[in-house]
């Protein structure tokens, strides 16, 4: 029965809280939500200066202060969110609760595995609930648009990734045994190593192929890897296409619920009926 | 009352340096402008020039003369189109009034601090206006459609950019970890930079993994960047198109003058009215 | 008369043997499928786990046996093969025959010449049977796509490769004579080398260009490869958009069997019989 | 008054020839083309491997034989052409007769230029004539289909060469000013090779930023350039989809004249009279 007990005193103070903490409709709710957005951003500086070595000699207290001050607001906050939720285990399980809870336990995992703070930046991911929380939903409405198009050439990804691991094996043991321990191929996983850096047209010239035979093997692959980088990208602007024009073509016709009209068009392309007929935004204003 | 002035001697002074300056109608005005063009095509070599060594051993007193000498002929120019134009300070607030002004100031700069001449190479976006006034204009045409196509996928590359900064962030944490600052790694930053070098598939090679886990994660890093590569590719192409279709389908129905009818229409999709009908042409020869 | 004997008790034995080697539909067919499946992937481990020399150094016998104890085994299943098809040689011949041979050959041949043994990571590619028989058909499903868009690009591939030959050998040679073998240009062989690296976008840095003029030269060819990489990228997404659309209008008309209908069209373009019409559906699930 | 001469003893004798040398329908014709295009392959191969060392050493000799002996045949073969053609002007202006003398040139050349005769590898581009003739017409159709796809993206493609050049200046000057010559951006030309070299993914690495600042300064230009480069690769789609479709719908309705019909439609989709149907080929075959 917790449908009543939302009116009980306790239900109104977690009513109001979650209303600070979750929404970002009234002012204390968006104050907040622009307080967190600059503390994760603080903190996550923090942790990238805490890195560089020149500013860890002078300023390490500083840093370190402000670390805990930071994993104390953001654990406190943690603890109000569950306080404000209904279900706290269900909020806990979630994604977003499980990067709330990893973007503490790096500060107390430090305590034991000094240099473990570095995986603070994990906080990172927490800037995804602010800027839903903030009204940036257009901007989540694209990416649903991406992932959309990602999610649908799922299938076709993986076999492309299979053609290209098997090309990968085959290819670094062939140069391993071409070019062998002297000219940096050791073995055959950083023989993999090299076919990957070379296939992706990354090419750190870390590792180079010295003999006329593996020079040889190289340019196939870096043409292949030329033509093989022309297949997922063929496959999300396909996939991207048609999410696209789904996106775009929601209007179903009140007469017959039709889909599929031009995004302009005022009469039902099947039966005639008059559409509920708005001027035609762009693309991107409508996302 | 601006209108009436204009008939004035002073207003007529204005209108013919106006139509020189500005304009590229008439024999004075083109040949102003091919000058022009050639300066700042000579000023800019002039800079480039100054930068190489030996030329600026030997050549040193020449090429600051020749720097003075086009300073004073573009702030001359500049105070020309100030008087040209009836609101000065609309002018020296435009995009071109700026890039005027910022095309000056290094020379006056370098008299204060040494070296700071180099920025004159500002100077080849004067050459944006040059273009437009020697009636390049299809190929401006062609920018407005390359823009039209990148400023509608604006929210999808603002997600597609936060996606990759996060990736960045997390990566560059990652590596410093694990690689260290033995391997180059020594700092988080760098190591972004090192994860931003390898996820566009540039792959310089001055900072690379030595350890085992650090190639794993590089080549899971590659393998992403190949993959992420594919979606500005695709966001772009299917803008592009979209883009070129508008640009395409520009008659109008001289029955209700609504647009964007199929290429092949003969009809008007709105009005039922017959439209003046040719066979398509392809998009190149209309663009 | 090979029907009959099918009924008679070798023709059973081997009719068994063949449900249970070849097919996945029988509870036995299945644990021999998923037994060799994680056969093959030990086996390819293991050989590289062997070119790795700490390894090598430590486990050299117990890898040994290993690897003698699955090409026993992968033998053993050959020949098993071999008797359960009614026509072997047919078999043999086949693309997964030779790749089942090829899968074993590399053991023996190493008792003569050391090393040989790492050719048997072509044992990988006997995973593309097992993903097949293991009703993983929607993925091999999408590999047709991807095959049948390749194949239709064909002879533009063979234009492209050619162009790419062709700038290839002249780019080469000239970066030979401006640069010579000082600058590790050393030969036009080993220029092409560097040619493929650069235009591919590789840019492994083995091999630079130190002059002016092989700098300028290298500039050239790198724009060029930039505006050449979107050659095939082009092609793969013209010849997957036509796949796909292909792939996704399998309706075909009750009247007279016509396919390629447009996704929303309700008659027949053919014969105007009335379509089956459902709502369209999206690429991706119907893949 | 050319017509009647043509069967004239010499005409008759010029139009063999022609045959012979131009035409590959006939036995002699096409055995012609074949050794040609054997001679030209072996000619570039003398010529790739007179540039390695190693062979230069101990068949110095017979590559420079070899070199004349080719020479001289093809020097005969120009001279034939001259004579077969009736406008022998006109054919030694044409593409492929400046070709043909450029094959011949570098030989002459190296008597006072050593070292010339690597000129000779533009025989290479004798190859395309030899393609034409050996009716790989196909292949040339769809080269026709990629250069017509990249000729209507010319503006486009001016525009984008254009923005390139622009930020190309505009960051060597600042990678220049920024980097300065101690870590080896020693000239704004030498930093604009960098920024090529980094803009187009190739990344070398023979230069490299070492300040945080020009580290950040690449780190922006490598994430444009990620964007950039999908500026062609979308432009190319665009128009070769539009090649593509234009070069399938070229079946003109007999009864009105509409084009632009699906390739399988048997009626015209404006008048309705009867096309002159053949079943659909695939995209690749028609070409």
């Amino acid at each position: 029965m917790n449908r009543p007990s939302e009116q009980s005193p306790a239900g109104g103070f977690r009513a109001r809280l979650h209303t600070v903490i979750f929404e970002a409709d009234t002012p204390a709710g968006k104050a907040f939500d622009v307080a967190l957005l600059w503390a994760i951003v603080f903190s996550v500086a923090a942790v990238m200066l805490e890195s560089v070595s020149q500013v860890r000699l002078h300023h390490s207290h500083a840093l370190h202060v402000a670390e805990w001050v930071f994993t104390v607001l953001f654990a406190l906050e943690y603890v109000l969110r569950l306080i404000a939720v209904r279900r706290p285990l269900h909020y806990a399980r979630s994604f977003f609760g499980i990067v709330d809870l990893m973007a503490l336990l790096p500060s107390f995992l430090s305590v034991v595995f000094p240099g473990a703070q570095t995986l603070l930046v994990v906080r990172v991911l927490r800037l995804l609930r602010v800027f839903r929380i903030l009204k940036l939903g257009h901007l989540l409405g694209q990416a649903e648009v991406l992932m959309t198009a990602l999610r649908a050439s799922r299938p076709k990804i993986i076999v492309f990734l299979g053609t290209v691991l098997s090309i990968d094996v085959i290819m670094g043991a062939l140069m391993y045994m071409v070019e062998g321990e002297a000219n940096g191929f050791d073995s055959i996983p950083r023989s993999m190593y090299w076919a990957i850096v070379t296939m992706t047209t990354v090419g750190f010239g870390d590792i180079t192929p010295k003999t006329v035979t593996g020079q040889f093997l190289a340019s196939i692959l870096m043409v292949m890897g030329y033509g093989i980088i022309a297949v997922p990208t063929g496959i999300v602007s396909v996939e991207l296409a048609a999410a696209t024009r789904q996106h775009v073509d929601t209007q179903a016709c009140p007469g017959c619920g039709a889909q599929g009209h031009d995004p302009d068009a005022r009469f039902c392309k099947r039966c005639g009926t008059a559409l509920d007929w708005t001027p035609p935004s762009t693309d991107g204003e409508t996302g």
